[in-house]
C-alpha cells in the first residue's frame, strides 16, 4: 500500500476542465492573468503536500465546434490562454517543495532556445521542474505559425523524437559535472575542457552549439507525457517518467495502464520507472450529503455549449451539427467511441446522447468525477488505484481554488490516516521526490540513458 | 531641466559589462541563476526609483576571441546565460512600479508564441514590460539553430520589420477594447464579435490566427532598440520608443543622438516620442577620494582576457591574434574605429593599444565610466545630458548589487536636490510613466499607428 501521488491540474486560462463554472461566485479562474492567483495557489498546494502543479497548455483555438471560435470565446474555453512558463519562478519563490509540470509544444520552437528555458526554470526552482511533452493537436495552432495545417500525427512523433534527442544532448552532454568551478582565486569560472559542443544532424533539427546554461539540479526536467495513441504510447513507454491518462472509467484506465507498462517493459524499463496519473475531479465536503449538495449547486453553472466546444476540440467532431438528443453511437469517430466506451462500461445498455456526454464532461472533462465525503472519496480513490494500477491522480478543479482547498481539508487527512498520502515532503529535486533514488540511479551521457533516465542499480 | 531617466542594466549571466569583477568578494553576479538575486535587485531598484531594469541577452557564445569558446567560458563572458524572461513575474510580484525591459531576439522564434509570451508578461506585471528588439549579432547563435551562419545584417532588419508587423497586429487588432465582458450573469466571457483573426502574408512570416491573449494593459510592450548601424537606426527611428546607445564619449553620443532624432523627425515623430539612454557605469562613494579608492580596488579584479573576449564578440575582431601593445589603429574594422574614435576625441594625439582598450572596456564595456563623489558625478551626468541630448542612462554595474546601491545612496539624493531625478513614481503603465500622456495619445488599430505608438494630440 504505497502513497498515492497527486498533482493539481490547472491551466493559464479561465475554463480548463469545468465549463461554465467561472460564473460561480467563489470561482477565481478568471484571475488566471494575475501573479497572485498563481502564488496563492502554489502555497495552497504546498500546504496540501501536493507533489506538483501540472499546467496544461494549447497554442491554438477550439474552433471545431460551429466551425469557428465563437463558442470558445463566449465560454472562455481555454481561450484566452497565457504562456504557462511565465509564472513558475514567482510560484517557486513562495514554495520549497512543490513541483511544476510545464506543458510545452515542441512543434513550433527550435530546441536550442527551449533547452535554455527549461534549464533556467530548473535553476530557479532548484530542480523542481517537469516538462509535459506535447506535439499539439489543434490545427489552429499550426495555422497560427503559417502552416496550412499541422503535421501528420506520426510525423509529429518523429519530430518529437528528434527534438528530445537534441535537448537531452544539450542538457546532459554539453557540460560535465564539475565544469563550473566558480574559482575566484584562480579566476576560472568554467573549466573549458569540461564543456563541449553538441553536434547533431537529425531529420528535423540540426545543431552545432554549446548549451547556454550551466548544469541545473536535474539537468533533464522530469519528463511528462499524455499520449494515448499508439505512437504516443510508444513514445511515452520509451521516454516518459510520468504519464497522464484521461480514463473516465476504471476499466478503461486499467487497460491503458496495462498496455503502457507492458510496452515500457519491452524497452527494459522497470515498473518503478514510470509514474502514471489519472485525470480526476473531486467534489467533496464534510460528508456525502454536503458533497452532493455542493455538486448540485455547481451543476447550475455548467455550460452545455462550453463543454461541447472542448469536446469538439478534443475529438475533431463538430457537435453543433448534431441534435442534442442524438445518440452518440451514430457518430463515427474513434475518439468519441473511446470516450463513450469508457462511460458505457458501467451500464452497457445505456444509450448516451450528445447532451448527456456534454453534461458528463462539463465538470471533469474526459476524466472521472467523484462526489462524496472523506470516507467515500478515500474508498473510491483506493479502489481506483487498486483496479487500474495507476500511481496517482491529476486533480482538476470544478471551482478554483475551492476544489483544491476542499481536497486538502477533507481528503488529505483521511488518506493520511490510511497511510496512503505523504505526511511530509521528501528532500531533493522533483525527480528525487517522485522516484526512489535508493533503488534507481540516474545515468547521464547518452541519449538513451539520459532520456530513459533511470536504470536499476545493480548490487 | 527635466528629470534624467535611469534604467539598471543587467543580464542573466555572470560577467555582463565588467570582466573579472565576479571575483570581487562583494560581487553577487554569480547568483544570476537564483530567484532571490533578481527579487532583491528589483526591490533595491524600486527603492531607488529606477524607471526600469533592462535585461540584456544573447543566444550564443562569444567565440571570436581565440577562435573558440575557451576564453568566454573561463571568464564567464556572458556565458552561462539563462533565459531572461523567466524571472520577471517573480520580480513583478515584489514591486509595484519598476519597469522590465526584456531583450528578445526575433530571428529564431515564430512571432505567434512570442506575442503570447509578451502579452502574458504585460498582464502579470500590470503593464510594466518592455521589449528590446534584437536581431542577433553572434554567428554562434545562428549555428545553434542549424544555420551555417546568421542572416545578413540587412536581411535581419527586413525580418525584423515583418516580425514587428505580425506581433503588433496580434497585440492591437485581434481583440477590441471591451471584447472581454466577464459577464457572469449572461455567461459571456468574451464577445466573439469583437475578436478577429489576423491574416498576414509577409515576406518572412505568415499567420492566420486570433491572438491567444486578451488585451493586456499596454497591449504593445514599450519598444526598445539598440541599433547603431544605418539600418538599425532607421528601424529605431520608425518604431522604437526607447533607444540605447553605447557612446563612450559625449561627442560620439551627441552625434548619434542627433542623427537618430533627425531621422525620427523624418518619420513624423516628435522629439518626445523617443527616449534615448546612454550606457554608463558609475563608481561612487561619499566623496571623490573614496570613489577613486574604490575604483582602484575594483581594478585589481579586472580580467584583461575577459574584456577582450567581449570586445572580440562585439567587433568581430579576434584580438588574441594581436600583441597586447599593438596600436589599435592598425586594425581595419569599422566597429573598432567607432570605439576608438570615441575614445580619442578627448585626446586626439593619444595612440591606444589593445591592452589599453581592454583596460578601458573591462569596467563599463563600450560605454563611459564615471568615477567620483556625489557632486562630481551629478555634474558629469548633467553635463553629459546637456551635451548629448540623451534622456537618461542605462546604468551597468561594476559590482552587483553594490554599484546600484552606491548610486541610490549617493547619487539619487544629489540629483533629487537638483531637480533632476524623480521623487516618486508616476501612476500607470511603464509607457505612461515614461511618456507624458497628457501631451500624447496612443492610437491603436493600424500597424503604423500601433508601432509608432504616439502621435501628438491636436487641441
Amino acid at each position: 500500500m504505497s502513497e498515492i501521488l497527486f498533482n493539481a491540474f490547472d491551466m493559464t486560462c479561465v475554463s480548463h476542465q469545468a465549463s461554465g463554472l467561472w460564473r460561480h461566485p467563489q470561482d477565481q479562474a478568471d484571475q488566471y492573468n494575475t501573479i497572485s492567483y498563481w502564488t496563492n495557489l502554489a502555497q495552497t498546494l504546498e500546504r496540501g503536500l501536493f507533489d506538483g502543479l501540472f499546467i496544461a497548455d494549447v497554442l491554438g483555438m477550439y474552433d471545431v465546434y460551429g466551425g469557428g471560435p465563437q463558442a470558445a470565446l463566449r465560454n472562455a474555453s481555454q481561450v484566452p490562454v497565457n504562456d504557462p512558463a511565465m509564472t513558475i519562478a514567482a510560484m517557486a519563490a513562495v514554495t520549497n517543495n512543490l513541483g511544476f509540470g510545464l506543458t510545452a509544444t515542441l512543434s513550433f520552437e527550435h530546441p536550442y532556445p527551449f533547452a535554455r528555458r527549461m534549464s533556467t526554470l530548473d535553476h530557479l526552482t532548484n530542480g523542481r521542474v517537469g516538462w509535459n511533452i506535447v506535439t499539439g493537436y489543434l490545427n489552429s495552432a499550426a495555422k497560427g505559425v503559417g502552416h496550412a495545417k499541422q503535421a501528420g500525427h506520426d510525423t509529429r512523433y518523429e519530430i518529437a523524437h528528434d527534438y528530445l534527442d537534441v535537448v537531452t544532448k544539450l542538457w546532459n552532454q554539453s557540460w560535465d559535472d564539475g565544469a563550473v568551478l566558480r574559482d575566484r582565486e584562480r579566476g576560472i569560472f568554467t573549466d573549458p575542457d569540461k564543456v563541449r559542443r553538441i553536434e547533431h544532424n537529425g531529420p528535423h533539427f540540426s545543431i552545432d552549439a554549446i548549451h547556454l546554461c550551466e548544469p541545473s539540479p536535474q539537468r533533464t526536467p522530469v519528463l511528462y507525457q499524455a499520449g494515448t495513441s499508439k505512437k504516443g504510447r510508444n513514445f511515452a513507454a520509451q521516454f516518459a517518467e510520468c504519464v497522464f491518462l484521461a480514463g473516465p472509467s476504471a476499466l478503461v484506465a486499467r487497460d491503458a495502464v496495462r498496455a503502457l507498462r507492458t510496452e515500457a517493459a519491452h524497452f527494459g524499463r522497470p515498473r518503478e520507472a514510470l509514474k502514471i496519473f489519472s485525470l480526476i475531479t473531486i467534489i467533496t465536503d464534510v460528508d456525502d450529503a454536503s458533497a452532493q449538495t455542493k455538486y448540485e449547486e455547481y451543476r447550475q453553472y455548467v455550460s452545455f455549449e462550453g463543454a461541447l466546444t472542448l469536446m469538439s476540440g478534443w475529438t475533431g467532431v463538430d457537435f453543433s451539427t448534431y441534435a442534442p438528443d442524438e445518440p452518440i453511437k451514430h457518430i463515427r469517430n474513434d475518439a468519441i467511441h473511446s470516450a463513450i466506451d469508457s462511460l458505457t462500461v458501467a451500464d452497457p445498455d445505456r444509450v448516451w446522447t450528445i447532451r448527456e456526454l456534454a453534461e458528463h464532461a462539463a465538470i471533469g472533462g474526459l476524466g472521472v468525477t467523484f462526489v462524496g465525503g472523506p470516507q467515500t472519496i478515500a474508498d473510491k480513490l483506493e479502489a481506483w488505484v487498486d483496479e487500474t494500477d495507476v500511481d496517482g491522480f491529476n486533480l482538476a478543479y470544478a471551482v478554483t481554488p475551492g476544489s483544491f482547498n476542499d481536497f486538502i481539508d477533507h481528503i488529505v487527512p483521511e488518506l493520511q490516516r490510511r497511510g496512503r498520502y505523504k505526511t511530509a515532503y521528501k528532500p531533493g529535486t522533483l525527480r528525487e521526490k517522485l522516484f526512489d533514488t535508493s533503488e534507481f540511479q540516474f545515468v547521464k551521457g547518452t541519449r538513451r540513458e539520459s532520456t530513459e533516465t533511470y536504470v536499476k542499480r545493480r548490487p
